[in-house]
């Protein structure tokens, strides 16, 4: 494809996507395809010869969009918020085309050097001290992983460069709540504690982690030989936005000597309001934190914040290139020294993500993102005052931010039937195609999320929801 | 931002991007600005209103281009081939432009379809045999970490549903050459084996793992107690894309019960010629394989190949909903069953990157590829005809495919010296502007790679590279 070629397909595909956004709205919000749908719509084989490009746009509107639940959508209330502003899908366009690739800081430094700009925006948008250093992940998962690889190597002294897990030693112990995020799991059995070593902690009323019980499960793995290795902290949890109490955490990792990883990775976006950080109160004292621009705050997939407050044991732990036998400065905080992002994470190349953060900040300022927030927080109060007026509904959890969790509870239905009921109604509101909203199960009954903060949702988009919600009970 | 503001921009933005691509081969390929240069182009703090658009693109002309080494610049002959086509960036920006996130099936049904049968199209392309399945991480770093963690729990039944690397059993060892990418090593100590448990094999004269040498040391570890886990064999290294013997070393891991992944992240692409498979013969009794369509294929990054033989084991293994209590089918192989591709790797969120590979090699035909790298092919053996040719010059390593080794090597320097005038060159060379060279170390000594492969590099852009290498010289 020449650049000629790239240029009129290009601005074809751009007015196909400033189309897409602007008619979304008239779209159903759920996928409506059946397994194997789109599969079908493909050639088994790959072609022989160049094909036309304007098939590409005829896939796209036939077998693509009605293949995807589109989370931008202003009625999309399932999951999280990931939307994506128009302004950060042009950076990462910028990205794309451009094509760098962050292998070392020479083959690019505006992408080093842009990603430390703009992940310290973000730093200082949240009101984190300028003890922290950022870098960009392609997900929460992937943070984390990185994080309790780096709590491990702390708390072992190095054991990687010798036996790494294998040396038969006091066993790590990892520890986070019932309602940590799945990823938590996963990345300490990528990371080789095993299941045993993953600790479960006891939640309270408002399925926040007990520090009680984290301090009690502490003692009891020190007295049986296990060494407290890390705890991760949850700042919004993913089933009901609860919140863990971070600085009495901090206290009891402090006395056991264990890492401390706060997963923020949606709620962590809220924190550019200053009246929703008392919520993260104590996070200055964890030694990681996660945070997904691509979540709340509008950039687009994939960007997510990793910030620590010792970068230079992230890049000893991380390097390919053995820096424990560096001098210090080599990893990026002695005078003139550059970053090497490569050390800071698993991925060797890297895309150019600070583009499209920066062109979202840039474009849309920091004002316009709060007031974005603010919207969504209050559309969410307002739904939670509408539904705990209406009969038969109940709110079935605090609501500090912009998630819902509802039921609705018809008299003399109970139990299993309850459940199904709820599944029932949710799943009619998404095949309505009217909006998305995700089932999910708290204190062992089902329920449904409403979380709000697609781009573009307002107020009508939210009453418009709950009126399908009624609709789909009655 | 509005959608049409978005229209107005993005048109704006292609139009640059057209430009870029047009006039690359007028710009200098190494980036010139010096460390702190592009920060210093930046606000420290993020603007609290919105900025102009317009600022977007008079940085990227002013800070961000010159702040780049352009991997697709016709002159670019470092590390390994990774341009990316016009073609696929088009995809890509559809990826962007619809904002999916393949979370479940369900999420977005088009992500998860075109995936299968992209990825089906890149086996069929490289003449594997539909044995295998893929998915498509964003690096091979990810990718040689999964097929690791997939190796440990093949080897420790499951370990990780238990006390994982910290039973105190039988150390599990990782063995792989001394050429393998240092993606290997760091993804063995991610995963918890310990450096103590890596064993680097000794290679023959063309830089190749030994299989004596393999069987050795597993013969050795399994006399001492340890466990013969995984062998990482590489397909086309990085250095000088030396060819393990993958059948050797499937015979020796068939022995010992380990697991085999091949590493033909960058070479993989050559599959495309029939008359290269020879190279990999014995690839098919491999247990998984990693190909990086984002180099030499010419997907844009990011965009790795993950391929395996076990569906099953996999998603076993990295499963947040612990698939091995739920019964078979519902990881996708099972009649009707739909994949669920977040159980393929780290990531829980993953973008749609199966557009690129989709738009590639439909825009650009099978064939076309094909043609791409015959040409490539044909330009290193017209580079290391005429090293060798010339007085003074050598090249150091076999020529399978596109990387040319050669040195430069003055009547009576030798050692350090020669060392010191090898980096001397290549740095001039890159100083220049005019082309972009590796300097790397073989059997101890330092010599220059060049590495054929971006899109539009044609005989000449050679020819000019070799006069720019003589002239540093001279």
């Amino acid at each position: 494809m020449t650049p000629e070629e790239f240029r009129r397909a290009g601005h074809e595909l751009v007015d196909w996507i400033a189309d897409f956004r602007a008619t979304l709205e008239e779209r159903p919000v759920m996928a409506r395809t059946a397994p194997g749908d789109v599969a079908r719509a493909f050639p088994k084989t790959p072609p022989e010869s160049p094909q036309p490009v304007g098939e590409i746009f005829r896939a796209l509107d036939t077998a693509i969009v009605p293949g995807i639940t589109h989370f931008g959508h202003p009625r999309f209330f399932g999951f999280f918020p990931t939307g994506g502003s128009l302004s950060s899908i042009l950076g990462d366009f910028a990205s794309t085309g451009l094509g760098a690739l962050g292998l070392t800081w020479q083959a690019a430094p505006a992408l080093t050097e842009l990603e430390e700009v703009t992940t310290d925006w973000v730093r200082q948008m949240v009101g984190l001290s300028d003890a922290w250093r950022g870098v960009i992940q392609d997900t929460a998962s992937t943070a984390t992983l990185v994080a309790l690889v780096c709590a491990r190597e702390r708390t072992s002294n190095f054991a990687v460069t010798r036996e790494g897990l294998q040396g038969g030693g006091s066993p790590l112990v990892v520890y986070a709540s019932g309602q940590s995020h799945s990823s938590v799991l996963k990345a300490a059995l990528v990371a080789g504690f095993g299941r045993t070593y993953v600790r479960e902690i006891a939640t309270d009323a408002s399925h926040a982690m007990h520090p009680q019980a984290l301090d009690r499960a502490m003692r009891e793995d020190h007295a049986r030989g296990w060494t407290p290795c890390a705890v991760v902290a949850t700042s919004g949890s993913t089933t009901c936005t609860a919140f863990d109490p971070i600085g009495a955490i901090a206290d009891i990792c402090g006395e056991h000597g264990a890492w401390l990883h706060v997963d923020a990775a949606m709620a962590g976006s809220a924190m550019v309001l200053e009246e929703c950080r008392p919520l993260w109160a104590g996070v200055e004292r964890a030694d990681s934190i996660v945070l997904n621009p691509h979540k709340w705050l509008g950039a687009i997939f994939d960007c997510s914040l990793y910030l620590v407050r010792d970068p230079e044991h992230l890049v000893r732990v991380m390097s390919t290139n053995p820096a424990y036998l560096q001098p210090s400065g080599s990893s990026g905080t002695g005078a003139g020294a550059v970053t090497t992002y490569r050390d800071w994470g698993i991925a060797l190349g890297r895309r150019f993500r600070a583009l499209k953060l920066w062109t979202l900040i840039h474009i849309d300022g920091v004002e316009a993102i709060r007031a974005r927030i603010r919207r969504d927080l209050d559309h969410a109060r307002w739904l939670a005052g509408v539904v705990a007026d209406a009969p038969g509904w109940r709110v079935v959890a605090p609501v500090p931010l912009q998630t819902v969790c509802v039921r609705h509870e018809p008299p003399g239905v109970e139990g299993e039937a309850l459940d199904a009921h709820t599944r029932a109604w949710c799943d009619r509101v998404n095949a309505s195609g009217i909006a998305y909203l995700t089932a999910a199960v708290l204190d062992g009954r089902w329920m449904v999320r409403v979380a709000m903060g697609a781009p573009t949702t307002e107020r009508r988009h939210v009453e418009e929801t709950w009126r399908a919600m009624q609709d789909a009970v009655a």
